[in-house]
């Protein structure tokens, strides 16, 4: 089932340079006996084992639909699992206020939001505690590039406003300083709640947001196995609202999985498709994602690693397990365990960004920003990452190859031992021939010694100010802004803050 | 074909943990129809346009075998050219003198050398013009990685050792200092024939070589379409006794190409194949490598530029081409146009590592130490691609799906929102179960800071030294060393220095 695909969305997409299609081949590694092997796990695991629910509700769902239930945990039958998935569309469309900032989630479509949930800013060399401050401004930064089609959600924690209301300011700030799709708030249901309400003042009442959904939701499992009270509460309200949630096992192999990665992919499968059945129990045909988060902890240390070969792996086969039971994924990201914006936050956020077009993820979270195994959202990692998505749109552009691309007569007009500089073909397509780098530079030593020997990072503390300067909030009409402030300012005082 | 294809040697490489083989599957992004138009553009290049060779003997030796020759330009006939490019063994062995350290060439096999021809030294924060010491430290560090299967051959220029004899000391260097295989010098014919004379002496004698090739050698076409003197003397000497040559044209496209990658992948095939036909009538049977140094230029500055998209996509598309004529190929490396090791240095060497692997590329020059669009071999650097390749041979290693992977009783043990840490099935593989950085750190910031806050580069500086601190010279017969030594003092007598 296909939801609301609209050619005119995915067209103005690609005006703006945005909503990404991967149409090379996808990479992958696993054969038909593996996938019926890690097909047996996920069985296994929610029928013997089952999944715990941590809302009565949900719990009541699956009793009623003749799943066995003890206490808050259900068995489930995997036949049964997979009747509710197929009632989840395959690919769907999320409005933006912005018609030309609408994407398209499924197929071939890769659709790219910032860093999501750090309670740290790293500038230059200082990390300090973020700020609302700082969430405005990597906003606005999101809102510049066009690599990104959304900020996120949660592009930093901004420590400074009131705990409880602070929901309240997170969405306002999306919805007014971008015209792009934003991500919804989860810590409760109130704040889902909330979410709804102030995307229904957006974009003009309950039934158009529900006709093609306008924000996007993180639902993170507590792995292993247990979905918890305030995310369920939260994703009964997007699921009601036919606002898609992405459903994600939170996997750090070695902590919330096996160390192995087929254990920590079965484990995936289960954990997702058993919170993808409940969304279709809440509300049936809403959109879903199967979302994936990856990676191990060092056994030495007990901490997080990022961009690992086994995230890789795990990544590459996320990618053709969702397109097994045909649906859109969520994976990858630009990330990374480094403290600074250095060599190693360079490979590592490629070492995850690279395979998360080779698999093709259709949702990609954390793809610009993320420092420090995502407890930093980092101004000049999100520069670095602009840059990687940049060039990675254009590796993974197919080739035109035809007789004409063959240039024929510009050899002819070089001969032996010349060269095309100043060819005929070379000076009809200089200007647009090759990728031009926002951030890499190719000055010689002498040049780049003048200009002050700025390493990446530092050219990178330039650009996201310059951008930042360049800044200009998309419009917005006056009584929509006034009418969220008013429900901003109403809220607040409910809340006590 | 294939030549000397050793298991023993396969199974003494995998011991010591080198040469890689590549078995996951190749990452392919041409069609069919796509190889069919290239295919075409090769033909009428040689046929057509014809190659420029600028040393008498191979034109007559082409001359005989029926093609056309006008001056030193020569059209091909290319079913000519692929009955020479048949005789050519898909894949062969390179012996070093340490058994242990041989390798295998073709197939899914890869082989890994480090950077090549740089004329400067990049250590920490200073730049200087590299000396005979700078090759000794780099050749030794070569030595003490198991992921470099050789040094290469001009890992950097050593511009204070006298001009004309300072082959001899860079080939005494890599016999002595390491026990991996090593290239041979391409200056000229005469040094190429020292070479190859060293070669005798260390191995014991021209049969012994002849029989399973001792030494690898790089010979670049001066692109467009011109095979040097020089370079062609080089390899006569070569291939007159058995060794094989990396006949690699150089494009930079926009420079040595035109501007667009159908363009370079056709001239490529033209000047690759017409080297590949030469050594075939030089002698025919010897090994040879089907080569590819494939970037562009930056047309507003007219500098290489490596690590970019382009590049990654014809590295594929080469891997694709090389598979479609038979032949064992050479391409990748940790290319980068940064000025230091940055992230910038960091992100384009995996973009064009991580491609490496995807292709399978069976030898990679450049592997370790680029810096600077290779002006610059930089110890830090060294230590940033070694980690790479570790990473990356971790992640090309096919996962082992079975039930047992599952860990199904390890999910019995900690059941619901628990954790796997203390588990029974982590316990028995926390030590080998995850990649081990050897430079990424997953430090937590405390930590980080208290350590000195160093970044990669920093760490990078330090794994180095203490590595070098660590080197021990691969032993060697006495009297085997005083032959070199006396060879290298008669030879640099008579060349005058």
């Amino acid at each position: 089932m296909i939801l609301v695909l609209s050619d005119a969305t995915v067209k103005r997409a690609a005006e703006r340079g945005g909503n990404v299609r991967q149409q090379l081949a996808r990479y992958e590694i696993l054969s038909a006996d593996a996938i019926n092997v890690l097909d047996g796990g996920w069985r296994r695991i929610v029928s013997e084992i089952g999944v715990q629910f941590a809302k009565a509700e949900a719990v009541e769902l699956f009793r009623k639909a003749g799943q066995i239930v003890g206490g808050d945990v259900v068995r489930l039958d995997p036949e049964f699992v997979l009747e509710q998935v197929a009632k989840a569309p395959k690919e769907f469309d999320v409005q933006a206020r912005n018609p030309a900032n609408s994407v398209h989630i499924g197929g071939d479509h890769m659709v790219f939001g910032g860093v999501y949930g750090c309670p740290f800013i790293r500038e230059g060399d200082v990390r300090i505690d973020a700020t609302m401050d700082d969430f405005r401004r990597l906003t606005m930064l999101a809102q510049v590039f066009p690599e990104l089609d959304s900020a996120g959600g949660v592009i930093c924690e901004p420590n400074d406003a009131p705990l409880d209301s602070r929901h309240l300011d997170m969405i306002y700030a999306l919805q007014t300083l971008t015209d792009k799709i934003y991500m919804g708030n989860v810590v409760s249901g109130p704040n889902a709640a909330d979410t709804v309400r102030m995307t229904e003042i957006l974009f003009g009442g309950r039934e158009i947001i529900e006709r093609t959904p306008a924000t996007i939701s993180l639902i993170n499992c507590n792995s292993p196995l247990r979905w918890d009270d305030r995310m369920l509460d939260a994703q009964f309200e997007y699921n009601r609202a036919n606002q898609p949630v992405v459903l994600t096992p939170f996997l750090l192999m070695g902590a919330m999985s096996p160390v192995s990665v087929p254990a920590a992919l079965a484990q995936q499968l289960a954990e997702a498709l058993s919170g993808i059945a409940l969304a279709q129990l809440i509300r049936p045909g809403c959109p879903v994602i199967f979302g994936s988060f990856l990676s191990n902890i060092d056994m030495q240390s007990g901490s997080p690693s990022f961009g690992t070969p086994e995230s890789a792996t795990g990544l590459l086969c996320t990618g053709q397990l969702a397109r097994h039971f045909g649906l859109p994924f969520r994976t990858g990201g630009g990330l990374t365990s480094s403290q600074a914006a250095d060599a190693q936050a360079g490979y590592e956020a490629l070492m995850t960004l690279l395979p998360t077009f080779l698999a093709g993820a259709n949702w990609v979270m954390h793809a610009a920003g993320w420092l420090a195994g995502g407890l930093v959202s980092c101004y000049e990692k999100f520069i670095v990452d602009v840059e990687l998505l940049r060039m990675l749109r254009v590796q993974f552009t197919p080739l035109e190859i035809d007789e004409a691309s063959l240039a024929f007569d510009a050899h002819l007009e070089v001969g032996h031992g010349g060269h095309f500089l100043g060819a005929q073909h070379t000076m009809e397509r200089f200007r647009e021939c090759f990728y031009r780098p926002l951030l890499s530079s190719t000055q010689n030593f002498e040049r780049w010694i003048r200009g002050g020997a700025k390493d990446a990072a530092a050219r990178a503390t330039e650009i996201y100010q310059k951008k930042l300067q360049e800044y200009e909030p998309p419009p917005i009409d006056d009584a929509v802004r006034a009418e969220l402030g008013d429900f901003v300012t109403r809220r607040r005082a409910e809340l006590g803050d």
